[in-house]
């Protein structure tokens, strides 16, 4: 492509409204603009990416023999009914009528659809495991869309959806696609990690996500130093301490603690270490059949978080997590949220196994302005349900045995689901097995998002100059960048020279020609990140020589103008070659 | 592929609610299945042939010079407030409210989503011109969504939208896209025709329409015997007669016709021919500035019809035209319709250019049961205003002069328009010329229909067995069909080596290996249209040969097994090989 005649959209300034590093990058290297919130516009540049992301995942989902399809973008309540997400399914969903009144959304996803689809074609066991995907613009009607196209309301997903006759062939295909995905993520060129994660709201018995790894990612991933474990912290299992509770060896004591609310207020206070001390939080306990529910105690070590997916699972635990509220805590316990504590509590409790490894801790006496130090379990205050309720934290042993733990930052960029038989129950979804009785279809799903996938690798790859795209998605792979082309024949001449040669190798060239300074057309190459740039310049030709810089090089090198190719195809490959 | 292991979701019987035949054939072959009205999912086979068709567009986009982009499918209100559309688009608009409560609609055209682009992005003369295009789903709320694909709610569209600083430009960029267009229908395969047409409500100077040919379109399109002129009929010029009117010979007289309402029941009563007859039309005329409007008559010769189109742009017309109800006809005129003629007719007339020419004609006496015979213009009445109000019928003259006119139904697969600055003028998008002075940008836009041109081609090529795909777009180029493949370890083997051969030498092909009867596999591929057919059987070995036959051969011949792949590049060449 000729710069000259291409759409180059670079902005030198931030724009004010971007948050993130990689929403900035993408509105200042001329890749998408905003059309309304949540809503942007791919421009040229951009778009050359997407395509590579989305070729990448059809090739790659081809390969595993998943069949592609292409679903309509609006569906028809009755579905949704039908599997009752019409009425689960919040404002995110956007509903609209068509001209005759009828009811429709524009799909966020298309379990309905493909289960009706395939209740309808597949009768029998033999036409299974079968795998079904699209590409397809999704709509997801965000309270708060920011952050670009990292969590946009109209997006670009891979949604894939499995059938079988049994679990085994989920399991079978379930394991299939998490290595088809681990092939798409390593040909993309990104460090990522595939990690358990929790099956959320889509429901199902097993699910994996796959996070990008970079600092300004919104998910806080666990991996173990030793083994191959990896979770999401919303998974990641603590495990309980090695060992037994340490003997009791001080008396309780009651100390007055006046205007110490907090945790590390009060063990400033008292010169105790924060992970020798307890917090109690009150919860909604799970509601009676008159839909009144009582409060619930949530013990933990004072330095720990609560890990509210892992409480919400709780039996007697009221789903979605809500927090009692100040005025229901003095209600039930007599005393601010600040002193709340496990002794004589007149709640039921549950108690973190990290927490209840404690001994001679310090917690709140239920009772505005003390707390109580030397507290032991069972010789002060009964023990009782023991559950893991806490985020790990580094250095927390691994749950598999093997190592220690260690967090990183993560943006999800897929997420596979053993969804089991959910939808098909629910839709009536079965076929005939090898003896012609009906069974109920188990189902997979399988997500990617494409759009998202594009900011999820500049978060993780881009230095203050702009973009730095690994070779595979970048929008180019090769600038050629002319100095003064408009005013030196010789220059223009040997820049379309390597510009039709790299092409003809099969490179995707960008050749700057635009009557632009040096200095402009350098800074908007780094800006789009073009992985590979040559200069083509008047003192350069009279040595022979071009100048070649990688984008994360340091330095510029001279190349002989009849080694540039082959000097390239050691800097990035084809397989054409 | 392995026929195996896809979805081959063929039918046997003809689906009741399909009314043309490549809605029929597209269920039947197992390319589509509906999911609501106007709505349906592509299957795997459908979707093969559709990416085909997207990529061919695609590519010869991307030759012309124009830039992909990818603008959302869900566009904010306020823009097409901007346009006034947001007004004037009717119930095809799909309106929606998101969570906010913000209107939006789902865009069946984006021309207001680039113009605001645009006019933010490009300041100078020097930018342009620019053509920008997407190939996206879109959306159109048909009120009686028919014909499958040809005319669903949600289909694929390719728009393109042009820029320009003056009416040179834009002539140039639409002569190059019209270029791109008869290369595009070329590489599809399918006998089409640009042919000059009305620019209707997306308004400009001029549109031309690209048809696919097909007994069973919904347009009437016409063409010149000795030249290219080629137009829709709603188009097409009715030239004037050559020569002088004839001079009168008869004299006017009034005759009896009781109950002779028509023009075919008047002329056989009376034993003359409807083409020496004229028809007259009552309309309304354009409204005054109270909104009040007369009426006006619309003569034409008796065998003619009314070119509406035509007759809604004259001065003087309501626009859209509006016919006279019967007691309209009956208060301003004092008889019944069926005997209206123009003599002492008391409301301002428009004579079509044939009517005009016409001497000693018949046509109502203005009371009822009573016509006139031997009428003659200016003699008997006035003539007054004469224009081309008809539609041509076959064996006019060409407009242009040379040959006459034939006419063939087609469909309409590719529509341009020059939209001058009809979008630019409204939502002030301009640039600086070479002065430094703001111009107001010429636009220019071009459609096709990607997913109508797959039922197009099915309109032209198919037969009583099914689909005949040209090989350009055809799913699979090539079945190779095993007969008893899952008993003879010969075949299957002798199968799989011919796959591997022909996939290899670039072929697209389908290996049906599945366990069924010859009978069925071979109904199954020329439901589906493949264009080529490879049989291996064990007799065929044992002579070392396959079968072959191509879709649209009568008979089948006998090949050498070592020269089917030189046999096959003779009847489908490779552009690899």
């Amino acid at each position: 492509m000729r710069a000259s005649r291409y759409l180059i959209a670079t902005q030198k300034e931030t724009p004010a409204d971007a948050e993130i590093i990689s929403h900035q990058l993408m509105l200042r290297a001329g890749m998408i603009r905003k059309l309304a919130a949540g809503l942007y516009t791919w421009l040229p540049m951009g778009l050359r990416t997407l395509r590579k992301v989305e070729r990448i995942v059809r090739e790659e989902m081809d390969k595993s023999g998943a069949q592609e399809v292409l679903m309509p973008a609006v569906q028809p309540a009755e579905l949704w009914q039908e599997s009752g997400r019409w009425e689960q399914y919040g404002g995110e969903l956007l509903r609209l009528n068509d001209r005759h009144g009828r009811d429709f959304c524009f799909g966020p996803t298309h379990e309905e659809v493909i289960t009706d689809l395939i209740r309808n074609e597949l009768k029998s066991y033999k036409e299974l495991p079968a795998n079904f995907y699209q590409i397809q613009t999704k709509f997801r009607d965000e309270r708060r869309p920011r952050f670009g196209v990292m969590r946009a309301r109209e997006f670009l997903m891979k949604d894939a959806y499995s059938f079988h006759i049994n679990r085994e062939s989920l399991d079978e295909t379930y394991q299939l696609i998490h290595q088809t995905y681990c092939n798409i993520f390593d040909r993309l060129g990104l460090n990522y990690r595939p990690v358990q994660a929790d099956s959320g709201a889509i429901g199902g018995s097993a699910s994996h996500e796959f996070h990008v790894l970079a600092s300004s990612g919104e998910d806080d991933i666990v991996f173990s130093t030793d083994s191959d474990y990896a979770a999401n912290i919303e998974k990641a299992e603590a495990v309980a301490p090695a060992g037994d509770r340490p003997a009791p060896s001080q008396a309780m004591t009651e100390v007055h603690t006046p205007g110490q609310k907090t945790i590390a207020a009060v063990s400033e206070f008292l010169g105790l270490p924060a992970e020798n001390s307890v917090k109690t939080l009150l919860v909604h306990g799970e509601p009676d059949e008159d839909g009144k529910s009582g409060l619930v105690a949530l013990i933990l070590r004072g330095d720990h978080n609560l890990n509210e997916i892992k409480a919400e699972k709780l039996d007697g635990i009221a789903e979605p997590l809500t927090m009692a509220t100040d005025e229901e805590i003095e209600k039930a316990i007599g005393c601010k949220p600040g002193s709340i504590g496990p002794v004589d509590l007149p709640v039921p409790m549950i108690v973190d196994r990290s927490a209840a490894h404690l001994a001679d801790f310090v917690c709140g006496a239920n009772r505005d302005d003390y707390h109580l130090t030397g507290v032991n379990w069972e010789r002060d205050v009964a023990l009782g349900r023991v559950e893991d309720l806490r985020d790990v934290v580094e250095g927390d042993p691994s749950p598999d045995g093997k190592g220690t733990l260690e967090i990183r930052r993560g943006i999800e960029v897929g997420h596979i689901f053993k969804l089991g038989n959910k939808y098909s129950e629910a839709m009536n979804a079965n076929v005939l097995d090898e003896n012609g009785k009906a069974v109920t279809l188990e189902m997979g799903c399988y997500g990617i998002g494409v759009s998202r996938i594009v900011a999820a690798a500049i978060e993780q790859n881009h230095d203050d100059r702009g973009i730095i795209w690994p070779d595979a998605i970048a929008p180019f792979e090769v600038a050629i960048v002319t100095l003064n082309g408009h005013k030196s024949e010789a220059v223009a001449e040997a820049g379309e020279k390597l510009y039709a040669q790299l092409r003809q190798a099969g490179y995707d060239v960008l050749l700057d020609d635009r009557k632009e300074r040096p200095g402009v057309k350098f800074a908007d190459m780094e800006l789009m990140g073009l992985p590979h740039r040559f200069v083509v310049s008047e003192r350069g030709l009279e040595a022979g020589t071009l100048e070649y810089k990688g984008r994360r090089d340091a330095d510029k090198q001279d190349v002989p103008l009849e080694e540039a190719l082959s000097f390239l195809v050691k800097a990035s490959p084809k397989n054409s070659l």
